[in-house]
């Protein structure tokens, strides 16, 4: 089979005019950054707000393994299939990352012939939001240590900044610096890093702000640093929520771009699934339900993080009714979990699939809590066997679920029909009864156990004293009632990244506690979470080059 | 009068597809970013390439002053009454830097009635280029940190790593830090800084490159650290010149925009006026020579360091032949150079501007050197006497330039007209004998004592021991045999800002030289550069804002 950039540069990509045309967008809506990338304005949603919404299809998966989901993939192609079906459909996604490309993985836009194109740009710069984002975080981050530079009327303590710098790059060696050297006309000096600009709050805000003016008020909120007396000092207080909002004019409007069968997609935000909620913007979500009735898309990890920030964060911050939920599996990654190792996949292995499956089934229980339909997709292999797919088939239906086969990587649309139509079946025929897990009103502690009980299957969560300590002042200070966003590893439902299947007889721990304020979450924090990636060795880097005549080699 | 975001927002701007149609461009050479900017293919100059080129105008300036000479506008002013004329013509400026626009000064796109549109989008992100650069300059810092942290096999000297980070933001505390700290997986601790977008080699890079394959092979030459045993390691050993390049795929196209009046402009590149060559890009020159009779360009600051490297540098590399120069002045600066104070510029002082207009004359001077027609352009002031313009006129026929006022600022185009005239008289019927100052091969130290002596007026130039032991260094490792880009204060002659007129009897101090290997050039810098500004008390950003349809305030 051809490599991913091979089949994405034989495409035949519609202009992007056309692809608006098919979801009725005006001229005066569209913003072209070349002939096949757009972005949306907002007098769009102004014209169609009053529009019915089309129904909302949520694409997760079981707990990430080495053997590859393909959830993205899926995603595009349930999309395209759903056209293939003659539904007028969409889908949204999240924006990658750039700095990750010149580490290991390459580009994140689908794969196979299930894929948005033009990838090369969607990979690159694209229509540059996180530019927007990056300039805009460290246009705060420069203010800030302006201000305690130039007399510190804030009373700012130095030991106290807790918002930091991004770039959208990976570079380990920003992680733990120190700043301000050099001599009292060279700024304070005072520990400090850089995150990559995915993990940014600005990039959470930008993907739950409502509009212009929510995102202003939003930036307002930003907590940068505390006072030598412990009082938050926020990004209103330093004036430059005006600032930042102009900096981010166009990167609230979403881009629109297509598959490889012309299914337009919006492309727009693209926020960290650890620190933050892992999902594509709302506006976009939003303005895509007013233009088709049908819209796809993705939330970042597997469902016990991804699926559950979709309904707690922004669902609810959108108000926002899934209709269904589609879980993605393989038939090796549920082996993996039943313990066979990744060069043994490829035998038939019913005994560990029996063991493996266990962790899909949580998450089938995990989607019913929120009232939401489950179509298992297993996104098929050629070393998958009858025996082995019929078993899977078979437990999803035990389980209330429905099931299907998806080939859109090797296939395209047509290899989603079968998964088109169970999803179809279901949103068009069931109700969805949404429902958040947890009231804000809760303790912060009990919005965590609940979460960790009900969706991780833990016994209880220990608090560490600093979290204790964070928790406290969080209460205190007025943002006890904000919804928790969990940053835990996406390899296992415990916070061990090494422990597979469905765990049991277990405790959480909670080290720390962070607040994002202006996204309008707390970030309850298990384990080491790496806010700022490194490369490898061998850097991805290393083999990408570019012809005379534009040809583009190792980008994936 | 209106201010400039006042005038610029009731601006009746053309769909810049017509724009690029009165320049014969062809639909598929055109990458639309929204309605009002383009990016131009490079297949443009691949079709146009053998057609005669049109006249070069250069617009500089006498040494800048704190009452303001306003070269941009009159290089936008002229542009326009060359259309009014009838001529076929276009601009060429640099693209402004985001950074500084958040600290004193506001945007930098011509001022008044004589300004290129849409100046908010320039003024902010544009079509991305120094976001392109922000990253393909901070992905080889990645790669050469993450070498030495990998083994190190090129045996590189962490205290010799001479590759700087960039950011577009006026962020001094980033000026001087250490980074890598935290332990063994995070980095190798060392000394470094950011410095702004603008200073990046990258930049320059770009700006002198003639086409992509040429800016590959400039990127792989950029020299970022020395080994342990003194070698230099360039981005080709880190392999990193290819993604670099991909990176700027789309940097390189010269972006279209227009004037008030609707003049095609290119605003293409932006470098560093003193530590690089402060010129917008050769492919944007050399196309706007193919594709009009007429191409109007600037060079930073006054004419000494502009000028001079427009001539010795871009004009060197490109085999550019520049057919005029306009050197724009005020009888305000000209009585600043007497000694006047800027409170006491509205009376008439013949005497003061007797005493101060040598800084003029030398300008004029140093022009005729490089074989160039010379144009004083007076950029007329409400408080300027007939006694005193009568004066500075009389002063240029004897020196054997042409001389007119300029009104473009209150006027537009229309008040261009009788510049536009005087350079008509000249590129049209008078032979340009362009001819750089210095030949290649002469020794480093002959380069700069060469134009200290000649354009300067300086009896010599002091070399310290720093800088001598890096002009061997540099003679021994090959590099002896390149240009060299003076780093010099833009307010004077000499290396002390506060002396103005025409010093004589000084001679220039050079206390470092650095090496651009990828721009081509030997930096001699004399006194201390600022390559990352800061931030006033009160920064221009904190009255930035923007309202929920779009209207921007406090950008200007």
């Amino acid at each position: 089979m051809k490599s991913d950039i091979e089949i994405a540069q034989e495409a035949t990509m519609k202009p992007i005019t056309e692809v608006a045309s098919t979801l009725n967008l005006l001229e005066d809506e569209i913003e072209l950054y070349g002939k096949y990338k757009a972005k949306i304005n907002l007098d769009a949603w102004e014209r169609v707000k009053n529009n019915p919404d089309g129904k909302l299809i949520l694409v997760t998966a079981i707990n990430p393994t080495p053997a590859g989901e393909g959830k993205t993939t899926t995603t595009v192609g349930l999309g395209q299939a759903l056209v293939k079906l003659g539904k007028k459909s969409m889908i949204a996604l999240r924006e990658p990352s750039l700095g990750p490309c010149f580490g290991i993985k390459g580009g994140a836009a689908g794969g196979g012939y299930a894929q948005v194109v033009p990838m090369e740009d969607i990979n690159l710069h694209f229509t540059g939001d996180f530019h927007a984002i990056t300039t805009t975080h460290n246009l705060l981050a420069a203010l800030l240590d302006n201000h305690i530079q130039q007399g510190n009327l804030l009373n700012i303590d130095p030991r106290q900044v807790v918002f930091r710098r991004v770039l959208d790059m990976n570079d380990r060696a920003l992680r733990k610096i120190v700043i301000g050297l050099g001599g009292r006309t060279e700024g304070v000096p005072r520990e400090s890093g850089f995150d990559i600009t995915v993990a940014s709050e600005i990039m959470a805000i930008l993907c739950l702000a409502k509009d212009l003016m929510d995102l202003k008020e939003r930036f307002g909120r930003i907590v940068v640093a505390y006072t030598y007396d412990g009082k938050p000092v926020t990004a209103h207080d330093l004036e430059a929520e005006g600032a930042m909002t102009l900096l981010m004019k166009d990167a609230i409007k979403p881009n629109l771009v297509q598959t490889l069968e012309n299914t337009p997609v919006f492309i727009h935000g693209g926020p960290f699934a650890n620190i933050a909620h892992g999902c594509n913007s709302i506006v976009a979500t939003k303005l895509a339900l007013k233009l088709t009735d049908y819209v796809v898309t993705e939330a970042g990890f597997g469902a016990d993080l991804g699926a559950e920030k979709f309904f707690n964060l922004k669902s609810r911050f959108a108000g926002l009714k899934p209709a269904a939920t589609v879980i993605v599996a393989t038939v090796r990654a549920l082996k993996m979990n039943g313990g066979v190792a990744k060069e043994d996949l490829n035998s038939e292995n019913l005994e560990a699939l029996a063991k493996g499956i266990v962790n899909l089934e949580k998450h089938i229980e995990n989607i019913g809590k929120f009232g939401v339909p489950a179509v298992v997709a297993i996104n098929r292999f050629p070393s998958d066997t009858d025996a082995e797919l019929e078993f899977v088939a078979q437990r999803c239906r035990e389980l209330g679920a429905e099931f299907a086969l998806s080939e859109v990587f090797t296939k395209g649309g047509e290899g989603g029909i079968e998964l088109a139509k169970a999803v179809l079946n279901i949103v068009d025929n069931q109700e969805s009864n949404f429902k958040v897990l947890y009231d804000l009103d809760q303790s912060i502690e009990n919005k965590i156990i609940k979460i960790a009980q009900e969706i991780y299957g833990a016994d209880g969560v220990n608090f560490t004293k600093e979290a204790q300590k964070e928790i406290k002042k969080y209460m205190d200070l007025g943002y006890g009632n904000l919804p928790v966003c969990m940053a835990k590893t996406q390899y296992s439902l415990t916070d061990d990244a090494s422990i597979l299947g469905r765990p049991t007889g277990f405790n959480i721990t909670v080290r720390e506690v962070r607040l994002s304020a202006g996204a309008g979450f707390l970030v309850a924090i298990t384990g080491a979470i790496m806010t700022m990636p490194g490369l490898p060795k061998r850097p991805a880097a290393l083999k990408m080059d570019i012809t005379a005549d534009g040809k583009i080699t190792g980008l994936f």
